[in-house]
C-alpha cells in the first residue's frame, strides 16, 4: 500500500493507494464519529457496498444509493442527500463517505461541505479517473447551464483508493481515467508519459495501478497545494478540458465518457501548441495510442460556432476571453489567450482533420 | 460613519455603518469588479435598488428580486440566484451584492460562496437583525426538515450598512432586531445592556442606530475572530436561540420574527439560568421591557414533547444531547447540558408562567 498526504489550504489528509482497503475500512478513518452515511451509486453499490459497510466496525452506518452516472450529479440529488443526512440523524461529529467515482464524488462532497456548512467526509473512489476528482477538493453540482457550476472547494478528509475495485470497470470508464493520467503525465512527467504510451490499457494490473495511480496524485496534489483556489498553475489542469467540457455540455452530459472528451480536447490543445510554438509534440504518437485503445476520436458533428459559444460559457473563462492550457513540451505547460475568430479556425480544421483521420482508419 | 474591521479566517474585512451609504456604494467597494449583481427582496428593492444601482459608477450591473420573507431562503431561490448568475454571464471576477434584511443576506452569500465555488460578495443590510447575519460568514438556505441546515462558512468582502435605510422598517421588525442586540449586550457589555434598556423602540434615531449597531457588531465579530467555525465560544451566540428556532420551525418560518421569538427564547434561557446558578439575573427588568415595547410574549400553544423534539432537530446539539446557553451574569454565557426529562419540565412550566404573566397583561 502507498500513502501520500496532501497538503491542503484547510489541513492536510492521507491517500492511501492499495489492495483490499475497502475490507479494512475502519482501520483507515482518521477519528471516532458517533454516525456514518455511506453514499454511492447503483452499480458500485451493487459491487462494493455490503464489503465497505463489513469494513467498518462501529454503529450508526447508513447508507444511501443514487442512480448512476452523470445525470445524478444535479441539484435534486444533492438535496436528496441532506434530506437523508437528516433523517439519519447526522451532525457535525458524523462522516460522510463517498463510495464511487467521479459523479458520486462530487455530489457527496458538496452535500458535506454544505451539511450544517461543512462535516467531514472521505472519499473512496472506484474508477481511474477519480484519483483526479477525489484529491484537489473540488466538489461540485452541475447547473443545467453549466457544469460544475455550484460547487465548493472543500477538502476530504481522507481518501481511501481501493485499487482492486477497479477491475469491474469497463473498457469505457479505463478510458476515461487513463485519458486524466495521461494529461498529468503531460503536465509534469515525461517518465511517466513514456510508461503510459507503452501500455496496453486491456491488461492492468494491480501494481501498475498503484503505481500510476499515486504518480497522478501526487502530480496533482504538488499543483493544488501551490494553487488551491485555481488562480494560476492549477489552471494547467484544465489540459484538454476547454473543449472537453464543452463537447460534453453539447452532447449532453454522460453520452461520452468524461476523459474521452478530455482526449479529444488534449489533441486539439496539442495541434494548437504545434501551431503556436512549432514544438516537436507528441501528437501522432498519442493519437495513434489513443485509436489502438479504442478511444472514439471522431469529432461529433457540432457547428463549431456552437462549441465555441460553449466554451466561452466555461466558467475558466475570464471576461468573456478563451485561455486555453497548451504545451511547449512533456512537462512544460502554459497559458495562451486565443481571440475568437482564431479559434472559430482551429475548431473547424481541428473538426477536419479528426474527422479525416477516422475515414483512413 | 464608523467603520469597524472583522478579522474572518479566510481574509479580513471592513464593516461600514453611517448615513446615506447606499447613494455612493462604488466608494465602498473594495476593488473593482467586472460584472455586478444584485439580489434583494420585493419590499427593499422598491425602497432601495434604484439608489444603490444609481451609487454604482460602472457598467454591467444587474439585479434580481425576490419574494419577501423566509420562505424565500430555500432550495429554489438558491438555484434562481444561480440561474440568474449565469445568465448575467457573471464570472470569477464578478460580485454579488445582497442588499435586504437576513433572508437576502443568507441565501445571497450562499450563491455567492458556491457560484463556481465561490466569488465575492457584499452584504448591504437593511434591518436592524441584519447587523447579526452580515458579520460572521455564515450563509444557509434551510432545509424543510431544519432551519439553515445546507450552507457555508463564507466572509463577505465588506458590509456597507446604511442606516437611513432602517426608518421604512415596521414595528416587528425593529422589535426582531433589537432582540439581537439585547442578546449581545447580555453575552459581553453591561453598557450597552443598560444604554438599551432605558430605550424606547419608538423613537430610534441615526446616532442611536450607528452606535448599537457598531457596538453589536464589535461584540459579534469578537466572539467569531476567535472561534468562526463555532467549536467553542461562538455557541454562545445562540442564546435564546435553541427554543427561538424549534418554535420558529413549529410555527412555520416567518409567522413570528426571528428576533421575536429568540426573546422569548431569552426569557427562557434567563429562567434556567435562575434556577441552575441563582443568579440575580434581569428577568423583570427583561420581561417589563420587551412588553412594553410590543413584543409577543404569549408562548404559542404547543404540546412540551414536540417542543423538545424539535430542539434535538437543531443542529447545535451533538449525539443528540441538548446543550443550552445560559447566564451567569451580564456578560457571562456559559452551556450547560440538560438532560430530556429536566428539560421537558422548564418548558412545560415556562409556558405556563408565560401565559400566566399574559393573562395578567
Ligand atoms: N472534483 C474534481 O476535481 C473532478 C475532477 C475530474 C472529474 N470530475 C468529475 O468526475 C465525474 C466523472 O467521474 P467518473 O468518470 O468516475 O464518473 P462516474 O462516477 O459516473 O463513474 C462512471 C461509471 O462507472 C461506474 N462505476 C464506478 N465505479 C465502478 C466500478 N468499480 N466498477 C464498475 N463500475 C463502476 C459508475 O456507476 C458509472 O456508471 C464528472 O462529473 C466530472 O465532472 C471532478
Ligand atoms: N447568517 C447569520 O449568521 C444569521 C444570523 C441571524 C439571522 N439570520 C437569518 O436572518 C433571517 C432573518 O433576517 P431579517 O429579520 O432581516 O429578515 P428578512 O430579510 O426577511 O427581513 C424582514 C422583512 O423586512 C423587510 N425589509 C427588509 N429591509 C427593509 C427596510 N429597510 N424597510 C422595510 N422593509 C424591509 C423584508 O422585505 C422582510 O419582509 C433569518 O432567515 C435568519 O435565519 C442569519
Ligand atoms: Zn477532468
Ligand atoms: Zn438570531
Amino acid at each position: 500500500m502507498n500513502e501520500t498526504q496532501v497538503n491542503a489550504a484547510a489541513h492536510p489528509y492521507p491517500v492511501y493507494i492499495g489492495e483490499n482497503l475497502r475490507h479494512h475500512t475502519s482501520d483507515y478513518l482518521p477519528k471516532d464519529y458517533a454516525s456514518i452515511l455511506i453514499v454511492s451509486d447503483e452499480s458500485v453499490s451493487n459491487y462494493y457496498l455490503s464489503d465497505v459497510m463489513a469494513g467498518l466496525s462501529q454503529e450508526n452506518v447508513f447508507s444511501h444509493t443514487i442512480p448512476a452516472g452523470e445525470q445524478s450529479k444535479n441539484i435534486n440529488t444533492f438535496y436528496q442527500l441532506h434530506t437523508k443526512a437528516i433523517e439519519c440523524g447526522l451532525d457535525r461529529k458524523s462522516l460522510i463517505i463517498a463510495l464511487g467515482g467521479g459523479v458520486v464524488g462530487d455530489v457527496t462532497g458538496f452535500t458535506a461541505a454544505t451539511y450544517m456548512r461543512g462535516i467531514d467526509f472521505i472519499q473512496m473512489p472506484t474508477t481511474i479517473l477519480a484519483h483526479d476528482s477525489s484529491v484537489g477538493g473540488k466538489v461540485a453540482i452541475n447547473h443545467e447551464h453549466g457544469k460544475n457550476m455550484i460547487g465548493n472547494f472543500y477538502a476530504p478528509a481522507a481518501v481511501i483508493y481501493d485499487v482492486q475495485t477497479l477491475y469491474t470497470l469497463n473498457a469505457k470508464e479505463i478510458r476515461s481515467g487513463y485519458a486524466e493520467l495521461l494529461k498529468e503525465a503531460l503536465l509534469a512527467d515525461k517518465n511517466l508519459y513514456e510508461d503510459l504510451i507503452a501500455m496496453d490499457l486491456n491488461s492492468l494490473d494491480s501494481q501498475k495501478l498503484i503505481q500510476h495511480l499515486t504518480k497522478g496524485i501526487e502530480i496533482k496534489a504538488g499543483i493544488v497545494e501551490v494553487d488551491e483556489q485555481e488562480a494560476g498553475i492549477r489552471k494547467h489542469l484544465n489540459l484538454g478540458h476547454t473543449l472537453g467540457h464543452a463537447l460534453e455540455s453539447l452532447l449532453g452530459y454522460g453520452a461520452w465518457t468524461h476523459g474521452e472528451l478530455v482526449a479529444i480536447g488534449m489533441l486539439f490543445a496539442l495541434k494548437i501548441s504545434e501551431d503556436n510554438y512549432s514544438a516537436e509534440l507528441p501528437f501522432e504518437e498519442i493519437y495513434t495510442w489513443l485509436r489502438n485503445n479504442g478511444y472514439p476520436l471522431q469529432l461529433p458533428n457540432i457547428d463549431p460556432e456552437m462549441i465555441l459559444a460553449k466554451m466561452k460559457n466555461d466558467k475558466k473563462t475570464l471576461n468573456q476571453k478563451i485561455q486555453l492550457v497548451l504545451l511547449r513540451g512533456i512537462g512544460q505547460p502554459t497559458l495562451l489567450e486565443i481571440n475568437d475568430e482564431q479559434l472559430l479556425t482551429y475548431i473547424s480544421d481541428f473538426q477536419v482533420e479528426m474527422n479525416q483521420r477516422s475515414k483512413e482508419g
